[in-house]
């Protein structure tokens, strides 16, 4: 894929509203020159962020979206209803400082909980993005949205076609310290059939909802796609478009797992011969977030005991006796369980493959056709020194 | 309570058998002289390792029970049809020890999974038993049944009725490093009516089902009550029977859960106001096992935003400005949230409370009468060190 640094028809700008200290940028706002096709998604969590809940209704309401606004620092989330008024008075502010009526802009916040936001410092944040827009900030634009991160998380596609896509990302744990989340933009200047805006939450289903850093999830999650068509390009079904939606949102979502916090090392956990896609999922969600087998991630030990014990305890009923257990890399598999008990294999063999930066643990059930994969991280000392401490 | 070191038609030893290093005991045998009410639960995990499925096996078929073995060192999970082989022999050996008939005897084992028993090991150290059997070796039996454990857990009460009540315990961890597992065994020389047998399951899902370590449920958790009759007193449900087993498995659920692997902190869990039991059970389970919620325990970090945030996604439906939350140290109360954010309290008084030892959350969804607790702990940087480092 070659990269890109700016699409068509958006401008941007990530400033300093000193949300975060050091002259740190904290503030994104990016802009399309026109109404943009949107899809999005948001989390599941009972308690929503209040950009979350004001994002919902804009989308609902299918009001023409021309801009985004993204702030780190502060998560706006358990704000009660000063929160909510902030999200408007944000939204609108963006609105005013790009010539629109109001509601055409939506909010993305991430950073701190329960503290309410200062409000005139994001406000002049925005004032002051407003006038600094240019088409290519946005490496700038990934580095402002982080929070615990340790690297930003961007990646583009040009195609010869005449259209790119543009994707930027942060993470860092599903939570931070203080419970950022993930937050996602992705852009493009084509035109997107029905059709094509349909796949899009599939895209999304298989990346950035199939990764798994300490379980927790966040308030404040929300992926975005914004289609402005600039390019003149309309892309329909038959166009390179899935393929490279689908790359850029799993080199994201990977992205944010092998950045989680205190991640030392990226473990697929799949699982294949179910009676169905509901137990695989269970199965591997309980591998994904039980400490034991994720400090036997960290800790490099093939110790599948754990493995099959957290299979055990997903609320999925199989057979152990039909259970066979693999470590993965590549082409190499490496069987540590079948016939109810451990397979023979090379211990030292099993750690070395543990010891590498990414690899996978698969499971067939042999029950039936049932499958699914997600992708996790270990559990480290390093987490426990991030998220253990007193907040400072 | 009085503290008693017998219990009367009860014999046990303690003994070495080799599955542990350095002389350490690690076998126990307890033979009472008649057959006994049984009352038992094992793990829910679909994967159970042999003794639970021997024991399951025994005692549905209400065989009259006089004996159980117990080993620590190997916990005969995942070793196929050898493992269930195993069981057997051990059980028969047992019998045959004391002179019995076969099947009159439970298994409990704990320790490493996945590695087929020592067997000559084990017979070997059941003939020394049964040699050794006398009134008074609990605190050895205690000692003797510990993996990761860092104090035996044993207590026990004197009614002046003339009968006792003896339980020991195990845990460190819902699992240790090698997928150890909760035991318990608690005997008395009273015999119980139906109603009072009937009442136990009910004493024990609030106490040994109310502990969460890591959330990682074992393949051997297993309670067992003994009651031999062998004292002749006969407790009736006005008895103070259900008073005093109540005090001692909420003493051995709690001292599992504050011997847990790398725990500093006891931390009581409850949530009232909910729409049903269901609904508090959830809540209190999600934060139990939150990574963040655990750290923030740890940190003594009154970070209640985590704690919202993990209510938040249990599954469980609620409205945010409802919800009231308190840290509690017996009668003083800190409230933390209302009517959707940060409450006004002190935050170093709320860090004081966390600093110590034992202390609990408490929420009020404020939506019916549904309510739940647990005793949980925290997740601290010697809990990765214990699991995280490469099996020794």
């Amino acid at each position: 894929m070659e990269y890109v640094n700016s699409l068509q028809g958006f401008r941007l700008a990530a400033v300093h509203s000193g949300l975060k200290s050091d002259q740190q940028k904290d503030l994104v706002l990016i802009v399309s020159d026109n109404p943009c096709q949107i899809e999005a998604i948001f989390t599941t969590n009972q308690v929503k962020a209040a950009p979350v809940l004001y994002d919902q209704n804009l989308i609902a309401s299918k009001t023409p979206i021309q801009a985004i606004v993204l702030n780190a620092g502060n998560a706006n989330a358990c704000t009660g209803k000063i929160g909510m008024d902030h999200v408007e008075i944000m939204a609108n502010a963006v609105c005013e400082s790009i010539g629109l009526e109001n509601s055409k802009a939506l909010v993305m916040s991430t950073g701190v909980i329960g503290v309410p936001l200062s409000i005139d410092k994001v406000l002049a944040g925005i004032e002051d993005a407003g006038n600094k827009l240019t088409e290519t900030q946005w490496s700038e634009a990934a580095f402002a949205i982080m929070t615990t991160d340790t690297y930003p998380k961007i990646i583009s596609v040009n195609n010869p076609a005449g259209y790119s896509i543009m994707g930027i990302a942060k993470g860092a744990g599903m939570i931070s310290p203080d419970m950022a989340t993930m937050l996602s933009v992705i852009c493009t200047d084509a035109k997107l059939s029905d059709s094509l805006m349909n796949e899009v939450s599939e895209i999304w289903d298989k990346s950035f909802n199939r990764i798994v850093v300490d379980g927790d999830m966040s308030t404040n999650d929300s992926v975005v796609l914004m289609a402005n068509g600039a390019s003149g390009v309309v892309l329909g079904h038959e166009s390179d478009f899935i393929q490279e939606l689908t790359s850029i949102c799993e080199y994201l979502a990977k992205a944010i797992v092998a950045d989680g916090e205190g991640a030392t090392k990226l473990v697929t956990v799949s699982v294949n011969g179910a009676k169905c896609e509901e137990d695989a999922e269970k199965i591997c969600r309980a591998i994904a977030t039980s400490p034991l087998c994720k400090t036997a991630f960290y800790g490099a030990d093939p110790n599948w005991g754990r493995f099959i014990c957290a299979a055990g305890y997903s609320g999925v009923e199989f057979e152990t006796n039909e259970i066979t257990l693999w470590l993965t890399k590549g082409n190499k598999k490496i069987k540590l369980f079948e016939n109810g008990m451990g397979a023979n294999y090379l211990e030292s063999e099993a750690q070395e493959l543990m010891l590498e930066d990414e690899w996978g643990v698969e499971f067939d059930l042999g029950e039936g056709i049932g499958n699914y994969w997600l992708w996790t991280c270990d559990l480290s000392h390093e987490y426990i020194t991030i998220n253990g401490h007193y907040r400072t």
